[in-house]
C-alpha cells in the first residue's frame, strides 16, 4: 500500500545550491489545474485555471477586495508554474524548494509574513488503494495557497461550506481556512486508520485458522505500514501543537480553539497508531506462541508413537533371528506370551505419558 | 471484556464542520434522563425529568438561590436534548461535540467560563461483566452538569453523602461536587483492578497446569485488556495532574488538597496498572519457558529409546538376515551371546546419558 | 516473601467519602503501643503507654517544654487511637486516611503546618523472613509522630543516640529526628538487597549444575521480588529528593546536608536494584540458552544414531526378505561382504559428521 | 564497510598533558595540500599549496582586503602544518588537539572569537566503497578553516558556486560559506543511506529465497553500520541544533533560516536511520520466523511418515519372527488380510493428522 | 575481572549514626603513604610520610607559602590518618564517610568551602589483569586532597609535569590540578574498553568456530562487564557535567574550557560503552540464530535419512515376513522388482525435498 522507501529520501538535489526549485518525487498526476476561491461575508466566487499567465492575469485585474484568497494547485511537475506564484506572492525560495521536494516531514515554520506548514495526506486513489502525497499549504495576510501533488479532489467538503452564506467561513479570516484544509486531512486519516484496523482483524482471524508463511509476511507487511504511518503522525503532532501554541498575529483567537480541537484528534490518532503496534505485535508473538505450541504437539505425538512402537519392533526383531538355537521359538506358547509381554510394555508406556501428560 | 478496538475512532464525521452534533458511538440506552440536584447550606432538593422542555421550564421558574446545581444526563443519543442544554448554558459547541463523540481520550479543557473534563468511567452492567463508558462533567460557576453514555446509576453514594445535612458537600462548592463525582470515577478503577487481578492469579494457577492454547489466548486476552486500561488511565493522570495544578478561580484551595488526594490514587492506578503489564509478560514468559522445558524433556525421552533401540535392532537385524554362509547363526552360544552383547551396549548407553545428565 | 499483590490495592474504601477513617491491610499486631520520648539540650524522658486516654492525660498534664517529642504508634488497626491523636495533634483528614491504608506509594506530602511521608520499611519478622510495612511520618513543629504496622522494635539503635547526651540529636530539631528515622528505614533497604543478592548468587550456581522448572520458577520468584523493591524504592527517592529541596522552614539547613547523604545512599539503592533486574533478565537469558545449547546437543546424538543405524538397518532388513531367488544370499563372501558396506557406509557418515562439526 | 571499532577511540595520547598535538587515526592521504580560496562581492582567487611556509608568506603579503577566506587542509598527519596555521590565526590548543584527534564525535563549541564544528563526512574513495573521515570546521571573522583527513576533494561545487559572479556567496559572508560546506557534507549522508537501502531491498530479496547463514550475516553487517551511521547521525543533529539556536554575533539572520533548513535535512536523515534499524530488526525477525516455520514445516513431514510406517514396520516384524507356533503364518488370507490391516491403519492415521491440520 | 556484586554495597554501617568513619571495602594495599607536593610558578616540593603524625607537623611548621598543595593519600584502612587529615583541613565528617566507604558511586557535592568529588579509578595491578578502586577529591581554596583505595601509583605523569618549569600548572591554581587528576583518571577508562574491545573481537571470532557453551559463558561475562563500566560511566559523566557548569568561585575560567574538553572525552567514552553493549547483545544474537540455523540443518538431515529409509525398511519387512502364501516371494522377478521399487521410492522422496529446498 505505502511505499516508504521510494519516498522517503532523494539524493537528486545532492550539490545544488539550497533553494533550487527541482521537483523531487514521483509525478502524480498528467496536468496542473489552479483553483482560485475568494470570499468575503457578502461574495464567494470560484475560478479554475489551467494556465498560470491565465490565473495571474486574473488576479492582477480583479482580485482587488479585502477578501479570503485560496489558491489550490494540483501537480507540482511544471516548477514553471510554482515559480511564478511563488515570486507573485514573494515566497521564500527554501519555501518553493521544500514545496516541491515531496519528502518533506511535516512540519510548521514560522517566516515573517507567512506561515508555512508540510504535512501528509492520504486519499482514495480511482480504485480503493489509499495513496500517500504531500500537502503544503501557505498562510499568508488574507490569502492561503495549497499545493497538492496528485489530482484527487479532496477539498470538495470545505468548498461547499465555504458556499454557504451562513458558514463559519465568512465572518473568519484566512486562518479559519488554513485549519479547515488541515481539519480535513486530518479526518483522512482516521479512514486509513479504518483499514487497517480491518486487515488487523482479518489477520487475527487468519491467525487462529492456519499458520502459514503467508499470514507471517501480512503481519509484518501492516507492521511496516503502521511505522509509516506513525512516522507521518508523530511530526504532525508536533506540527499542530506548535500552530496551537504560535502567537503569530495571522491566527486569531477564536481559530485557536479550533486548532486545539484539531491538535486533540491528532492525539486520538497517534494513540491509536501506537495501539496498532502493540496489536502488530501481539499479532506476532501469537504467531510464534501458536507455532511452538503445534510444534511441542507434534513432538507429543511423534514421541509417542517412536517410544512405544521401537522398542517393540526390537522385540520382534529378536525372535526374527535366524540362530539355531533359540530356545524360546520352539515353546509352545512362544507366540503368545510375545504378545502379552508387548502388550505390557506398551500399556505401562501410555501410563507413563499420560501420567507426565504428554498424552 | 473491552472493545477497544471498536470505541477508539470513528470517521462517522469525516467531512463535517467541526462542532457538528452527531452521536459517535454505540446507544447504550433506552431512554435518556436528566436528574437535577440542587443543594446548599440548608435545602436539599432532587428532581429527574424524562424530558428536556420539562427540565428547562422548571429551571426557568425556581431556580434562583444561589446554591450549587448539578444536572447529571444519562444516554447521548438524542442530540437535541445535549443541544438544548447546551444552548440554555452557553456551551461551546465544540464541548458538545467532545460530549457526544464517545471515543475521546481523557482530558481537561480550561474554557473561560468552565473547565470541561472527559474520562472513561467503569460500572457494572447488569451481570458480572464491566463495561467502559465516557463521562463528561462541565464545571461551571455554581454548577456542574456530567453526561453519562449508558443509563446505569453508580452515583447514588455521591447523593447519599449530598444528603446528608452535616456533610461537607454543604459548604463546599460546584468544585467540591465535581472533585466527588470524578473521584467515585477513579473508585471504580480499583474494581476493574481487582478483578484483573484475580484472573491474572487464575491464569498463573492454569499456567502451572498445563500449557494449552487456551491459557495463552487467555493471557493475550488480559495483556490487551491491561493495555486498554493503560490507554484509559494514562491520560487520566494527566488530566487530573492538570486539574491539580489549575489556577481556575472555579476552583477553591480547599478543593485543591483534595485533588491532590485524588491524584495520589490515580498514581497508585497507574503503578498498578504498571506492574500488571509486567506481570502479563512475565506470565508469558514463563509460558514459553515451560513449553521449552516440557519440549526438552519429551526430546530426552524420545532421545534416549532411539538411541538405546535404534542400534539394537540393527543388530537383530544382522541375524535375521538369510545368508547361507553365516557362522554365527550355527554356533551354540550365538544367541545368549548376542543377547549379553545388547545387554551391554544398553547398558553402556545408560551410563553414557546418566553422565550427561539427560537422563 | 513479600505479597505485592495483595497489599497493592483495595477497594474497601469505594464509595466512602474522602478521609474516612478505615484500617486498610492485615492487622500486621495484636496489641497498639505507643512510645513517647521528649528531650532536649538536657533531658531525656522516654514513657509508652498502652492507652490512649493515659498517653493525652499525660501530654496534657507534662509536656510543656520547647523539647523535642516523638510519638511512635505501632499497630494500626485501632482506628480511634489514631483519630484521639490525629484530634489532639490537628492533622488533616486526609493524613489519617492515609496512615490507615497500608497500600500507599512512597510519598511526601507538603501541608502547611506539617511535613507528612510515607515509606516502605522492611525488618525481620521473628524468623529469617524479612516483611514489608508501612511507616508514616508526620514532621511537625518541634514534634515527630510515625506510625508502624508492626509490633518489630527497629528504631532502638536511633533512641539509644539521641539518649547519649553529647549527641547530636540534642542540638537539632524534630527535623534531624525525622531524618534519623528516615535513614534507619532506608539502611534496613541493603540488608533486603544483600539477602537478595545472595538468592541471586544461589540461583546462578544451580543455573550452571542443572536445567530444572523449579531454577526458572525462583528466578520468576526473584525478579517479581525485584520489581516489588523497585516499586517501593523508586518513589522513596522522589519522595527524598522532594524533601532535599523543600524550602520548609521546618527543615533547618545542617539537616539538608544529611538529607542530601540520605539521598545519594537511596539512589546507590536504586541502581543497585535496577542492576539485580538486569541480572535476573540475564539468567533468564542464560537459562534459555543453556537448554537451547543441551537441546542441539542432544539432537545431534539422537541425528547421529538415528542417520547411521537406520540405513544400516534397511540393508540388513534387504537381506532378511523371503525371496525364493535372491542370488546375494547363495554367494559365499555374501555375509562378510554386507559387513564390510555397513562398516564403510558408517565410517563414511561418521566422516561426514565430523566434518559439519556435528560431532 | 565502515570500521566502527578501530576507530571508535585510542589511549594513544593517555598520559599527555591537554592540547598535546598527536594525529590519532589511520594516515588516509600521502600529501597534505592546502587550497586558499579569497571572494568577495568582485573578485574570486583560488591558490592551491603544498608548502606551509609558502601559504603562510603568501598569505602575510596579498591578503589584505576585507573579503571571504576559505583554507581548506587535506591530510592531517603533519601536525607542524595545523601548528602553524593554529598559531598564525590564533586558534586555541584544544581545538588543533581534536582536529588531530580524527575519533571525535560531532560537535559545535562556541570559543569566544570562533565557532569550531566537528562531523562525520562520508565520500566515494576511488572505488565504489564509502569511507567515513573527520570533517573540522573553524568559523571566524572573515575566514573559514576546514581539516580533512583525506585528499578525495567533495566541495568542487560549493567552489563552483562561489565562482560564480551573481552567486548568494558574494553577498553573504563566511558564516553562509560554514553553512554550505556543512550542507554539502549532509548531501552525502542521503548518499549513503540510498546506499543502504539498496543493500536493506537486496538482502530482503534473499531473505524469501534461501535461509542461509550468509544471509544472517549480512543482516547482522547492515544493522552494524546502521548503528554506526546513527553514531554519526545523532550528535551531528545536535549540533546544527546548537548552530540555528546560537546567538553567536558570527552568524547572520539570514544565514540562520539556512541552517534552519539544513537542521530539517538532518532531522529527516535521522528518521530514515531510525526506520533502517527498525527495518533491519524486522528482517531479522521475519528471518527467525521463516526459519521456524521451515523447521516446523520439517518436523511435520518427519512425523508423519515417522508415525506412519514405524507401526506398520512393527506389524512386518511380528509376522518376521521365526516362532514355530504362529497360526496366522499358516493361514491362507494371512498375508493379503496384514496388507489389509496395514492399509487401513495408514489411512486412519492420515485421517487424523488432516484433521489436526498438520498435513 | 570486576567483582561488581561484593562491592557494590555494604550493610556495614547500619545502625551507625551518619558520618560514622568505618572503612567498609578490601583492604587494598598493607601500608598506608601519604604524599605531598606543594609548588608554586618558581617552586616545586615533594616529601612523602608514612605516619600521619610526621605529616601534620611538617605542615605545621614549613607551609606558609600560597602555593597549591596537593595531598594524595594511598590506602584506607587506617580510619585514624582519614580522620586527622580531616580534622586539620575542617574537612565535614559526611565527607570523610564518603570516602572510607568506597561503594559510592561517582559524585560531586558542593560544600560551602570545597568541592568534593568520588569516582572509579581503573589501573594495571602488578599482572595483566585491571581492577577498580575508588578515588575521593577534595578541592578547596589552595589544595587538592586526594584518597586512593591501593597503593598503585597512576599519577606519576601528572607529577611528571607539574615538576617542569614552564608547565601549564605553574600559572594554574588547584582547580587545574584537581582537573588534571580527573582526567588522568578518565584516559584509564580508554584502555579498559581497549581490553574489551579486543575479548570482543576473539569472542566474535570464537563465535564462528564453534557454538559451546564457553563461548556463551564468555558474552555474558563481557555483558555483565560492560554494565559494570556503563554503571560507572554515566554517574561520572553526570559528575563532570555539574563540574562543567558550577559557578563555584574555586574553578577558574581558563579550567572551564579544560573541563569542557574532559566532558567531551566522557561522552565519547559512554557512546563507545553504549556500542559495547549493542555488540554484546547483537552478539547474543547471532550465537542464537547461529545455534537455531544449525538445529535446522540438522534436522533436516535426519529428516532426509529417516523419512527416506523408513518407508523402504518396512518393505523389506513386509517381506521378511514368514507367511505360508506370499506369492511375490516365489516370483522370479520378485527381488530385483523390489528393488526397483525401493529405488523409485527413494528418487521420487530426493525430488521432493530437493524441490521444497530442504536438500
Amino acid at each position: 500500500m505505502f511505499h516508504l522507501r521510494k519516498e522517503a529520501y532523494s539524493s537528486k538535489t545532492a550539490g545544488l545550491p539550497p533553494g533550487s526549485l527541482v521537483h523531487v518525487g514521483a509525478k502524480k498526476t498528467e496536468k496542473v489545474s489552479i483553483t482560485l476561491i475568494e470570499y468575503d461575508e457578502k461574495r464567494f466566487q470560484k475560478n479554475t485555471f489551467e494556465n498560470v499567465e491565465e490565473f495571474l492575469n486574473f488576479q492582477d485585474s480583479e482580485l482587488v477586495t479585502k477578501s479570503v484568497r485560496w489558491i489550490h494547485v494540483r501537480g507540482l511537475h511544471e516548477t514553471a508554474i510554482i515559480e511564478s506564484i511563488g515570486k507573485h506572492y514573494h515566497i521564500h525560495h527554501l519555501i518553493l524548494e521544500d514545496i516541491l521536494n515531496t519528502h518533506q516531514r511535516p512540519k510548521l515554520e514560522d517566516y515573517e509574513d507567512c506561515l508555512f506548514m508540510v504535512m501528509k495526506m492520504f486519499c482514495h486513489n480511482g480504485d480503493e488503494k489509499i495513496s500517500a502525497e504531500q500537502l503544503s499549504l501557505i498562510l499568508g495576510h488574507g490569502f492561503v495557497i495549497s499545493f497538492q501533488e496528485g489530482d484527487k479532489d479532496v477539498f470538495e467538503p470545505v468548498r461547499k461550506r465555504i458556499k454557504m452564506p451562513q458558514s463559519r467561513f465568512r465572518k473568519a479570516g484566512a486562518d479559519y481556512l488554513a485549519y479547515a484544509i488541515t481539519d480535513t486531512v486530518v479526518d483522512y486519516y482516521f479512514k486509513v486508520i479504518e483499514e487497517i484496523d480491518e486487515r488487523l482483524e482479518a489477520v487475527e482471524e487468519d491467525l487462529f485458522a492456519e499458520f502459514s508463511q503467508k499470514v507471517l509476511q501480512e503481519i509484518h507487511e501492516l507492521k511496516r505500514e503502521i511505522i509509516f504511518l506513525n512516522k507521518a503522525v508523530l511530526p504532525l503532532r508536533g506540527m499542530i501543537s506548535t500552530l496551537e501554541k504560535t502567537d503569530s498575529p495571522m491566527v486569531s483567537d477564536m481559530t485557536h480553539i479550533y486548532i486545539r480541537d484539531l491538535y486533540d484528534h491528532v492525539i486520538r490518532i497517534v494513540d491509536i497508531v501506537e495501539t496498532f503496534r502493540e496489536m502488530a505485535t501481539s499479532l506476532l508473538d501469537i504467531y510464534h506462541s501458536g507455532l511452538s505450541n503445534k510444534m511441542n504437539e507434534i513432538m507429543k505425538v511423534l514421541t509417542l508413537i517412536a517410544t512405544i512402537f521401537i522398542p517393540l519392533t526390537f522385540i520382534a526383531g529378536i525372535y526374527g533371528m535366524n540362530f539355531k538355537y533359540m530356545p524360546e521359538l520352539e515353546w509352545r506358547w512362544g507366540y503368545p506370551m510375545i504378545w502379552l509381554v508387548m502388550i505390557v510394555i506398551g500399556i505401562v508406556m501410555i501410563i507413563y505419558f499420560s501420567k507426565k501428560k504428554w498424552l
